[in-house]
This record gives structure tokens, C-alpha cells and sequence, in this order.
């Protein structure tokens, strides 16, 4: 196993991954899906577990809109607050560390030590903000290709990832299907649906409409808190579903313990009233102020409405032809933003031009964010395709 | 019949009203549900159609959020885009005005001649702004009933709405049985879900983001032009439905005709592409801004989410017990704003207290607003409910 500690990481912010072993890989350049060269890249990266002298024994786990590189925390591996795949990650669970090298970086354009807008442009000495060249799903996976080579993986035991760590596993299995043996799509789609980029493009404007934005050119700490803590507020609501949001929060009133301290991005004062379900909205938005760059999530959610499996190929069906995984799609109920019928047939589609793919549904009322909390369901139908050969 | 035109109506834009005879009525105070005696009061109305001596064949129509009291054109009776219900309105429809005096008013606090927060608080001689008064669906139909007497109305021989509309027709019922013989209430229900006070929120909260909000305080023709049309695009998408979004817009790129001259809110360059659906977003943010006034829509949407028909009652079954109306509950398929099945619930529930409730859903694809676009389903659906009893 060859890994190269290049150097102290810094991220966009130190309280998600505090007594984290981070590791960071940088290569020159990457040549990019829409054209040009884009360079140095760096990626940081965590892994458990040891890889094999054939190296063939890695698991490479992707991550969604606003992840990082810790999805498992060997400190605290029953908490699934400190880590987002937590759960399933250490040995004898479905990503099991005792027999596997389990590795995840943080997605190109991301902020959480990986290369993205908010990195120094070395060639100017100033973040690239704006100047970031807009990326893919594509782009991502293949600056992950060249972050498990230099790892000395020869081959992929499995990738899996939900949302757009689904896209970029759907990608590695069209992309590079000799390399990967396994491939666990999760909450992911061919494509985003029309509502879906809508949705999208709300959250953007809502960021560069705030005037603390300028167009990109805010300084560290100064970014467009406003407008990102809307975006959020919104996402989370296309996170959850109508049922779960009517469960958890109903047209109550917020507990006053909850509501002490929390302020609506605007900071205007309520108006008649203030609904638990709008003060736990104004919480989400601010924490994520707190740990994520404005510019990153411009670029990563467009990467996520730019994502078609087919772009490049002929047809999807040429496209979906190239798999040689064998593959788990894995829908949800009460998903909107990736709806679980449009998963259902993705996996068709891949049988029907003679793929090794099985679909299961999670019955989950938590909507996309299922594959964050559907720890036993997920657990089971991991271990099951685990077990096939 | 008594009409009194009471003044030339300053609106607060006339594209919408063009060639409109527009009446007045102004009245001094009314008390509001949440305290305190507000006024003066004006209501902008329109009427088609001629009231009997009897003071029994009105239908009172209620509108939606940024409707107005246009709901007919009688140049143009047969342009669904001139007037808002234009199509069910009018000699041998379902709203008929050759048997049926059919009044339409724009509701406390709109901004289509009523009073609403950009009004000139006649006690500072400036516009309310935010020192208006937080108003509900209960207030607006106080002051409606105000109205329909000044217009020697004795009996309603019927109130019918959708959306908001909707609740105002659905309290029309509940606190003034006794007024109202049919009642039509389409595409609302008893009390917002969480999901959709959460849309509604965020909406808001970009309009107060906005720096030209001013707390309220911006001056015509200056307010927060990107918030109001980032609001807008986020409620376009809760109006309509993936469905039908995904059989308009798919992942298509824009027509060049129509993406020429339109810009997002924020003015920022694509990033990337530009899909079609983001560019019909931008168009309608822009089209709302030229028409409507941003704090109204923060007061007519806040009323919305507060609408919960059994405030004041000791419970839900308390307030639906008063209705004594024939009650025509409408639900929409794909509406996820409004769900059908919990219109279809509150049919059951009007039912279950001995209430004479009908229900029926518009099999429609559009969303939210197959209220207003649906004409042959809802045509067939109220002249039914016009011939029973």
C-alpha cells in the first residue's frame, strides 16, 4: 500500500473532520469532459483498512453535494453524526475494514481539502472562485482513477455512493468498467429531473444573488452566508418528503430550547409566528454556513444537473452497454429529487442491454436523505450483494 | 343592485387590468383576528352579471396569491390569459352571469386596488410596508363580507375559490354558514403541510435577503426585484409538477426565440448551459415583478401558511360541524402544494360530521395549478354540482 502524506491538509473548515487522518494527493493536470486542461489537482483522501499485495481488495466510496473524504470515523464508528456513511464502514460491516481498503476523497470542486474554487490558483496567487472551469460528474471520477492508481489499486472491489457520489459510481461503472467489480448506485438517476434543476438553479441564484457574493470574489469568511443559508434551506426541504417533514414538524410551534439563538437568514423578525419546521430550516442553513464555500456548491450542484450517463455516446443504450459490473440500484420510496421509479428503470435498462443489475427500494418515509438514515435497511441489502458472487 | 364607483383605481400596475371596469368600496375599520381594529379598509371588485331584487344570486369568487380581481374579461371572454377564470365565467358557463350576479375582489392585502402593505397609510402619509397589520384568510373574508353587503347581496348563492382562493371560500363557509348556500374549494385544504409552509419560507426569506427589500421600506418601481423573482421560480415549480415539468421542459436546452433578452434574477452568466426550464424560471420571476408588489406577497403567503380552519374552535371537527353549505371539495392528482389526499380528507371529515361534502379530483398532470388550467374538467365538475339541489 503506497500512500503519501504530502502534507498538513488545510479545509474550508476544521469542525467536520477534527482528529481526522486526511491525506492529500496532487498531480499536474486533468484534462477536463468540456474541454482544456485543468491543473495542479489535488485530492484528499481517507482510507481504512489495507490493501492487498494484488491490490485488489478497494472499495472506493463517493460522496454526495456538500460530503467530505470522512465517511467513517475509527474514533467514534457507532456515531453517525461524525462520519456520513459511518455506520456502514468498519470491520465486519457492509464496507467491511478487515477485508477491504476502503477509500474516500473528497470530490474535485469540493472544500474540504480537495482542489475547488475556493483553492489558490497558483498561477495567479488569489482562489479561483468564478475562474473554476466548470466540471462534471466525469471529471470527478477521473481524478478519483488517478488518485487509486497512485494508491497502487489495479482494481476496484466495488464504488459505491448515493445522490452524486451515485452519479459518480454510475460513472466509474461506464467509465472505466474493466477497473471496478461492484457498483452500488444509491438514490441516483441516468439524469436529473427538469424539477429537479430547478430546484438547482433556485439554490444558485439564491447564492449569487446575495450581494456578499460578488460574483465569486468574496474572502475567506466573508462569502455570501445569507444567500448559501437559503440554498440550504431549500435543499433540505428537497432532502426530505412531504411525509417525513409532516411527522417530524407538522405545524408545530419550535420548542423555545430550539428556537433560543436561531435567526432566519434575513434576520427579520418572524412574521405572526414562527413554525418549528421554518426555525429547524434557518439551523440547517446556518450550520452549513459554517462548513461549506459558496463557490463549491455553485459547482458541485451544477455538476449534478450537467450529469447524463449518455453524454458522449450515441444513445443511452451504448452508453449503458459498457457496464461490466455487476450492479445495485438502490431507490427510494419517498425520494423526489431522485425519484425511485426513475432508478427502477435505469436498472431495466441496463438489464435490457444485458447488464448484471438488481434494483431494490428502500421503504424509507426520510426521502433522498434515506441513504444518510436507513442504516439497517441499507446494511442488509449491502451485505446481501456483498454475498453474490 | 347598488354599485358605487367611488374613485378612478390607482393599481399597483395597470398592465394587468387593462380596459378593466374596476369598482371600489372603502370602509373604515374591520376588527382583525389576531387584534386590533384596521382601516380604512378598499377593496378593488368587479362584478359580471346583475343582482336580483331578492339580493340571492351572487356567486362571490375568491383569488390566489397574485391574482386579482380580474377573473373575467368581457372583451376577451374567451382568452384564458386575460382573466384568471376567464373560461368558467360568462353567459351558459359554469360561473353564469346571464342568471348570476358573479362578483370578483382583490383581497386585504393585495396590491390590485385593495388595501395591502404598498397602500399610503393615511395616519404617515407613506405606504404601510411592514407596519401593516399580519392578516389572515379570516380577515380577508371579513372584509369581503363588507363588501357583498355594501353590494346589497342578502345571500351568497355560492363562494368558490382555488388555492388560497380556495381557503377563503373553505372560512366563507365555516364563519358564515348562514350566508352561503354552495361552497367550491379547490386545490386547498384545512391547514398547510409542513413541506409547503417550508416552500413558502424560503420564498420569503429571499424577497427580506434582498438589500433593496429595505425592511420593507423601498420605494415603487425600486423593490427587491431579484429576491421577488427568485421566490417566484421557487413557487412555479410547487405550482406545477415533475410530471409535468418533465413532459415540457425535460433536460431540453432553450429555444433561442425565447431564452433572447431573458436574464436569471442575479444577472450572472450560465454556468455551463442553460436549460430550458431554468430559462421559462427566469421569465416568470421577471413577468411577476412587473405586477406585483413584493411585501404583499410576503403577507398574502404568510396568511396562507397560518390558515388552519379550526383556529378559534375547540377543535376540527367544531369548525366543520358550522358548515351547512353544499360543499364541493376539488383535489388535483399531481398536486403537491395542496396534496388531494388531504382534500379528499377534509371532504371526509365535512362527511363525518354530517356536513353535505362532495369530492372530486381533477385527473391533471399540472400540478398545483390545474386550477387554472384545467377548464373542460372543472367546467363538467361545477356545472354538475350547479344542477344538484
Amino acid at each position: 500500500m503506497v500512500v503519501q502524506l504530502e502534507r498538513p491538509v488545510e479545509v474550508y473548515t476544521t469542525n467536520l473532520v477534527s482528529d481526522t487522518m486526511m491525506y492529500t494527493y496532487t498531480f499536474d493536470s486533468l484534462p477536463l469532459q468540456r474541454g482544456g486542461l485543468f491543473g495542479p489537482v489535488t485530492l484528499a483522501y481517507e482510507t481504512w483498512g489495507t490493501l492487498n499485495a494484488e491490490g485488489d481488495n478497494a472499495i472506493l466510496i463517493t460522496h454526495a453535494l456538500t460530503g467530505s473524504s470522512h465517511a467513517h470515523d475509527v474514533e467514534r464508528p457507532d456515531d453517525p453524526k461524525v462520519a456520513w456513511w459511518n455506520p456502514l464502514i468498519g470491520p465486519g460491516r457492509p464496507f467491511d475494514t478487515s477485508r477491504y481498503f476502503v477509500i474516500c476523497s473528497n470530490i474535485l470542486g469540493g472544500c474540504a481539502g480537495s482542489t475547488g474554487p475556493a483553492s489558490i490558483d497558483p498561477h495567479t496567487g488569489r482562489p479561483y472562485a468564478m475562474d473554476f472551469p466548470v466540471i462534471t460528474i466525469r471529471d470527478m471520477v477521473h481524478a478519483q482513477r488517478r488518485l487509486v492508481e497512485h494508491l497502487g489499486v489495479r482494481k476496484l472491489a466495488m464504488v459505491a455512493g448515493g445522490s452524486i457520489g451515485g452519479q459518480q459510481a454510475l460513472e466509474w461503472a461506464v467509465t472505466y468498467p474493466e477497473l471496478v467489480g461492484k457498483v452500488v448506485v444509491m438514490a441516483a438517476t441516468a439524469a436529473l429531473t427538469a424539477q429537479a434543476v430547478a430546484f438547482s438553479e433556485v439554490e444558485r441564484q439564491t447564492i449569487m444573488a446575495d450581494p456578499r457574493w460578488q460574483n465569486g470574489n468574496y474572502a475567506p469568511g466573508e462569502g455570501p452566508t445569507t444567500g448559501l443559508a437559503i440554498a440550504r434551506m431549500l435543499a433540505m426541504i428537497t432532502y426530505q418528503s412531504e411525509e417525513t417533514m409532516e411527522m417530524r414538524f407538522g405545524r408545530n410551534l419550535p420548542d423555545p430550547c430550539r428556537s433560543d439563538g436561531v435567526s432566519s437568514p434575513s434576520h427579520y423578525p418572524d412574521l405572526g409566528t414562527r413554525f418549528d419546521v421554518e426555525n429547524y430550516l434557518y439551523y440547517q442553513g446556518a450550520s452549513l454556513v459554517r462548513r461549506f464555500d459558496a463557490n463549491s456548491y455553485l459547482y458541485i450542484s451544477r455538476a449534478m444537473d450537467l450529469y447524463d450517463v449518455s453524454e458522449g455516446y450515441p444513445s443511452l443504450e451504448a452508453a449503458l452497454r459498457r457496464l461490466t459490473s455487476k450492479t445495485l440500484f438502490v431507490g427510494i420510496r419517498s425520494d423526489f429529487l431522485f425519484p425511485a421509479a426513475h432508478v427502477r428503470w435505469l436498472a431495466e435498462r441496463v438489464r435490457a442491454v444485458g447488464g448484471d443489475a438488481q434494483y431494490i427500494e428502500l421503504d424509507s418515509p426520510h426521502g433522498h436523505d434515506a441513504f444518510l438514515k436507513e442504516w439497517d435497511q441499507m446494511t442488509a441489502a449491502l451485505i446481501d450483494f456483498n454475498r453474490q458472487p
